[in-house]
Formats: C-alpha cells, sequence, structure tokens
C-alpha cells in the first residue's frame, strides 16, 4: 500500500458526526486533502446543507471524469444498543466500525486517496471532479442537486459520473449499478361516518374502505420486470386509525404505500392508477377518500456500455468478480446524475448500512481505492 | 313543569367530565338529590370506580321497583370538530349540547327527578332502589356488576328492574329494548418480517395478512336475523401499525374488530369462525397471527309481558306513540341485570350518541320524567 491511506481518511471522517443535515467538519477535511493534491475546491452550500466542488485540472472541453458521493449519514438510532461508538471509527480484527463506515465514507475517502495519488503520479491529460454533499440521506433537496446546479451556473461539466455508493450485496465487486427503478409515496385518508359499534347501519366504516382498497392495492401485479429491470413494487407502509374505543367506529382512517417502479411505468402513470383505484373504493363504500402523492424519482438507465464495461474491467482485475449489471435497490443521487451525463454506482457491500454496528473491513477500503484508480488510469489511457 | 327540574340536573351531569373510570363529582350530584329525597345512599366502589346504590324504602319483602344507569361517557374525540363545547351542557334552540346529553346522563336525570318527585307527593307501599354506575363504556368490569354483588351481600333485591339507556331511534317512545344482541371483542396482531419498502421478496409484510383478513371480516354476512333480534354485525373499529417510516417494510401490525350477535350464535361459535379466518391468512401469509377475544355478553331476552307492558301503556300514555318491542343495537348493563329480575330498557331518541355535538332535546328529558313518574305510579297502583 503506497500513497494516501483511504482508511485512514475514512476514520477521520467517521469521527465527525455528520448526521444529515450536519457536516461536523467532514467536508473541510476532503477539501485540505484535495486542496493538497492541487484540486481547486469550491462551496455549493445551499439551505443550510455543505456540499463541496472539487476539480483538477482546468474546466473547458477536455475529457473530465465525474464522482459524486455522500458524507452524511442516518441517525444511529438505538445508541445502546451499539456494541462499539458509533462515531469512534474503532477497529477490531480488522474490522473498522462506526455509521457511515459502509454508507459511504470509505466510498468517499477510497475515490478521493485514488485521485489524489493518480493526479500526483501520472497527471492525466483532462480533469476530474469529485461533488460531495452533504444532503443524501435526507430530503435530498439540496444535496446533488445543488452541486449539479452550481456547476451548471458556472460551466463546469462532467462526461462520465461515478457514483459511490455500497453497490455489492454479498462479495466485494458482485454488483454495479446502472439505474435504478422509481419511487415514490402514496398518503391515504378515508373519511367515513363515526358512529356506535353496536349501529353500524347508522355509520359509515372508513376502515372498510381502506382495507379493501389496501388489499386491492397490495394484491395488485403491476407488472413481471423488464429487460433491465426486476418487477415493480408497492408495499402498505402502514394503516393506522388510533381508536381505542371497541363500542366507536371510527370517523376516519390513514395508509401509507411505497411503489418502487421500473420503466413499464411513470410517476405520472402510477398516480393515476391510484386515483382509479381510490375512486372505485370512494363509490362502492361512500367514503371520501383523500390521496397525497410525493414522486422521489422516476425510474432511469445508463444503458450497458463504454462506462458500465470500464468500472466492469476495472473491479474484475483487482477482485477475481465479474460484476453483475443491475438496477436493484433504493434510490440514489445518481438519479440526478443522470441528467447530466451517463452515470453508473459502484462501491463496497452494503449489508451493514443503516443498521446498528455497521463496519467495513479494512481491507475492503483499499481495495476499493485500488478500483477506483484503475478506472481512472484505464478512463485517461 | 313542577318538582325536581330534569334538564337542570342533567347539565350538572354533563358538566362532570365523567369519561370512564373518571367520575368527577356526578355520582355525588346524585347522592345530594337523593339523600335530600329521603333515599339510603351507600357506595359501592371498586376497581377504582365509583357507583351508587340508592333505597327509598325499607329493604324487605314489599315490592320494589328498581332503576339502572351510568353516568361515565366515552370520550370527546377529535374535540375541534365539536361546534359545542362537550363538557358545557349549553342550550340553544331548546338543544342541549355536551357528552352524555343523549347517552345516557339525562336518563338518570329523568328518572332521579320523577322517583324524588313520587316518594314526595304520593310515598308508595314499596322501595325503590336506583343503582348508577360510572363504569357502563368502559370494561364495565367493576359497574353494574359490583352493584349487583354490593346488593346480594346486603340482603338488597329488585322486583323489576328498567334500564334508562336510549332506546329510541327516530321519535320518543318508538321502542322498548327487551334483550340484546350479545357482544365481543377480538385484538388481532399480526407477526410478519420486517425489511426495507425496496426489497419486499426478502420482508413479509404483515399488512398484507391484515387488509385481507379484515377484508374478509368486514364483507362476511354473520345471518338475516331471528324472531326477536336483528341481523347479527361486526365491525373493524382500528387497524393500527404506527410507522412512520415509508422506506420501511413494519414488522407488525394490530386490529380489533367488535361483534353483536342474536341467538344465532354465541361467543364460543363466533370465536371458532374468528380462529379459522385468522388461521386461513396465516396459511396463506406466512405471517402470526395471535388473537385475543373477550365476549362482553351474550345475547339475552326478557320475553314481553308484564313488565314490557307496564312500561309501554306509560310511554303510549305521554307520547301517543306505540313502542316496538325489540332487541337491536349495542349491549348494555341490562344483560347484568337479566340474571337477577326481569328487566326492560327505555329512554330517549339515541342518533346522536357517541358522536361530534351529542344533543338532547330539553323537552325531551321532561317528557322522559313525566314518563317515569307515570311508571313508577302505575307499577305501586
Amino acid at each position: 500500500m503506497s500513497g494516501l491511506d483511504p482508511a485512514d481518511l475514512t476514520a477521520k471522517l467517521v469521527r465527525c458526526a455528520s448526521v444529515t443535515p450536519a457536516n461536523d467538519g467532514a467536508l473541510e477535511i476532503l477539501q485540505s486533502v484535495l486542496e493538497a493534491a492541487g484540486f481547486d475546491c469550491a462551496w455549493a452550500d445551499r439551505g443550510g446543507i455543505r456540499n463541496l466542488f472539487a476539480r483538477w485540472g482546468s474546466k473547458g472541453n477536455q475529457r473530465c471524469f465525474g464522482f459524486n458521493g455522500h458524507t452524511d449519514v442516518v441517525p444511529v438510532g438505538d445508541e445502546a444498543a451499539w456494541t462499539m461508538p458509533p462515531f469512534g471509527a474503532e477497529i477490531r480484527d480488522g474490522v473498522m466500525y462506526g455509521r457511515g463506515t459502509t454508507d459511504m465514507k470509505s466510498g468517499v475517502a477510497a475515490f478521493v486517496a485514488a485521485a489524489v495519488d493518480y493526479v500526483k503520479n501520472t497527471p492525466p491529460d483532462g480533469a476530474i471532479v469529485i461533488a460531495i454533499t452533504g444532503d443524501e440521506e435526507g430530503e435530498s433537496v439540496d444535496g446533488t442537486t445543488a452541486l449539479l446546479d452550481y456547476m451548471a451556473e458556472n460551466g463546469e461539466r462532467m462526461d462520465v459520473c461515478l457514483v459511490g455508493e455500497p453497490t455489492c450485496p454479498e462479495n466485494m465487486g458482485d454488483m454495479i449499478k446502472i439505474g435504478r427503478r422509481g419511487s415514490m409515496n402514496a398518503h391515504f385518508r378515508v373519511v367515513g361516518k363515526q358512529g356506535h359499534s353496536a349501529y353500524p347501519h347508522r355509520a359509515n366504516n372508513p376502515l372498510n374502505a381502506m382495507v379493501r382498497l389496501m388489499d386491492r392495492l397490495a394484491s395488485h401485479e403491476l407488472d413481471q420486470g423488464t429487460a433491465h429491470f426486476d418487477a415493480s413494487t408497492l408495499a402498505v407502509v402502514t394503516v393506522d386509525t388510533g381508536n381505542a374505543a371497541t363500542n366507536v367506529i371510527p370517523a376516519a382512517c390513514t395508509a401509507a404505500v411505497n411503489i418502487r417502479f421500473n420503466d413499464t411505468h411513470s410517476g405520472a402513470s402510477l398516480s393515476a392508477w391510484l386515483e382509479e383505484e381510490a375512486a372505485k373504493v370512494r363509490k362502492a363504500f361512500g367514503v371520501e377518500v383523500s390521496l397525497k402523492i410525493k414522486i422521489s424519482g422516476e425510474s432511469f438507465i445508463t444503458p450497458p456500455g463504454a462506462l458500465s464495461d470500464l468500472v466492469s474491467r476495472a473491479v474484475e482485475a483487482e477482485t477475481g468478480v465479474t460484476p453483475q449489471l443491475s438496477t436493484t435497490g433504493g434510490t440514489s443521487d445518481a438519479r440526478f446524475v443522470k441528467a447530466h451525463c451517463p452515470v453508473v454506482e459502484f462501491g463496497l457491500v452494503g449489508q451493514s448500512m443503516h443498521q446498528v454496528d455497521e463496519h467495513v473491513r479494512v481491507e475492503h477500503i483499499h481495495q476499493l481505492k485500488a478500483i477506483y484508480g484503475r478506472i481512472l488510469k484505464d478512463y485517461f489511457a
């Protein structure tokens, strides 16, 4: 191992308690390392969120490789359940523990270390852009979008972009993500007529309509998957009434569903379907049904090609594993980058992300740096 | 109008916030009025519930007319939805508003006023027993049963009993209840496997099973009614999850149903049916389904006869309406009294009971007092 130590840099980042929207000095650590290596750094802060933009090389029309990631982390949850300090970055038996060790301070540190070494050893004929946000785990309103807005306003660009999220389900190198399903939430409220449980015909129980509606939604097959996508899914995540009195038929109840959808659908087509289903129970049960929909992201894909080939080759060379090209899983900031240039995602094994005792094997951080370094070398070759 | 004003007494009771198990001074108001009229009062408190026993005349073998009622009320619900203060007893256009104005502080006040006037004007050759509980709307474990236990332990008895619950569906005088359907509650808990909303196949959503089960129960026709009984009913009263995170499939959810059943069924036969339905979704969805059943009362009847004739004649004389003898509606404490003596129920129009802006026409409280007074007069004639 030579050059900048990515595990040491990861540990420094983990020791910042950067739970969204806090930054706690994390991005300044990166700024310091990148500026020392000749990167120009600028802040694209917005809405109380700190966002770091860094470029090595001049802006202009030469080849430019982009990297996107985040230093914010999800909350610790039940701290008493952790066996290691969540912001300690303590290492035991070759494993580093702490919030963000997997998602994704190690990914950011590995790329920054790879890029710093690369530009020092073999300055490329081109540019490298690193755009790191502090708002990926939260609303994502003032994070990567703020960085992309900053770039557009300042004549900055990328030809391709790698997002360093943990992408591997089981083993290092086993998955690259080339797109993501879309995601949306729908919040339902059904209002009927309150009354005494003994006289249901004088009331109009909103729960009868709600359970019918939720059963219809949960039972419906949205599709069977497409060439690059798994089948779309709908999860009823909550149904609530809050009625403690068994002799009272409640006036209202609420529910929420989350839909992850492929390119068979759009947020608009699914919204129309949900409205139709709501209208059916509204008519059948004579209740009021209101519906608030929030589309977090449409589905997107960077079809297999030059960029995924580049990343696949580097992964295979460093790990011996042939990565699967996938569109599974939750949403990520690649959905914003996609509007600007081809984007793929590759990073660590994500199993412990968002969990108690989140951790990473230290050797995997070094391996990830080697993969990222090889991607840069091959890209500019 | 002469004698004790039953509307004034109702208002005083309504101003006590006696949501079960609270009493808030309600029964002490009655105690004071009854003792002033020569009733012997005693407390039959149990399990933190206040219960008032009152007798005019000596205990022994003479004719004894009993009255049973309650001063506790159901919760206010969404207080913001009320247009009048729920414990204000405010009168507008001859209508008094507030929780308990119908169910059943007015019924208690009307009987107490009738009895006080009656014993004062024409002291009967017999006794009058008034047993008022503070636990009818709740679990009913330490309410009328505590009063009946007190009576048994203290050599107190009744020959007949009138329960003053609101019994009229549309117009004053249109219904006397001679029995009731049975009532039971079932509390369901479904446990599946928690997971990320993006990977429903790795989780097992308990809500899918719960909404199917509740839809099946709510859609099922239990029967079509019998000679003295309406059709049995089932109301899903609550479904709850409490999951605020739309990206998480919950581990568990709960629900409760209330069943009112006629003599086609028993608590045991319905319990077996619920267990069967639970087993079906347990098998179909691979979830755990647990079920806690509480049978509040089996169905019962006091067949038409001397007592129902007495009440019917008084109602007809005061209102001109011939009351229907019915077994419809919710359970009441008559189910406990039934084991001790013949019991019928007669009271106000119940339309607004348990609802927002519960109310009563003030003239109906006076009319009810007149009916109760006539029943006493005819009984002791």
